[in-house]
């Protein structure tokens, strides 16, 4: 089964890459442009065919891996 | 209005940092996770009110900074 981590930082935590990524925008003329966060998050395919099963599973990994739960929070989606 | 837009290495690419995730989750006991590819997406906050024209935009930000488009695939969403 195909399952999708979402990882991002969260809101409290300052997110250097968005402001880069903001101000490289507005000087490229966007000055339209807010705020910009970026996240990151991972295509797995793992074995399986219980949704639920593989729900769980990823969340273990998510939380043992793929996030850092002091500065980060996920959401894990379960695609088919 | 909020826009994300997901940026991920065409399939053809070989993705490393997806390589050594799964051989890390392999290594952790999780030897039922087949494949991982690692993507990235940027929550952007911009000015305006017409959903059509936000798309526009945030699809140039995308092809002329966000993504390289040699390597990268994306997809631009309007949120709200």
């Amino acid at each position: 089964m195909r399952a999708r981590v979402y990882v991002t930082l969260k809101p409290s935590v300052f997110d250097p890459q968005g402001r880069v990524v903001t101000d490289a925008l507005t000087t490229l003329g966007y000055d339209d442009v807010r705020d910009v966060r970026q996240g990151k998050y991972f295509d797995l395919e793992v074995a399986g065919t219980d949704a639920e099963q593989v729900r769980a599973r990823v969340t273990d990994m998510a939380s043992r891996l793929l996030a850092n739960p002091v500065i980060e929070s996920y959401r894990v989606e379960v695609l088919a």
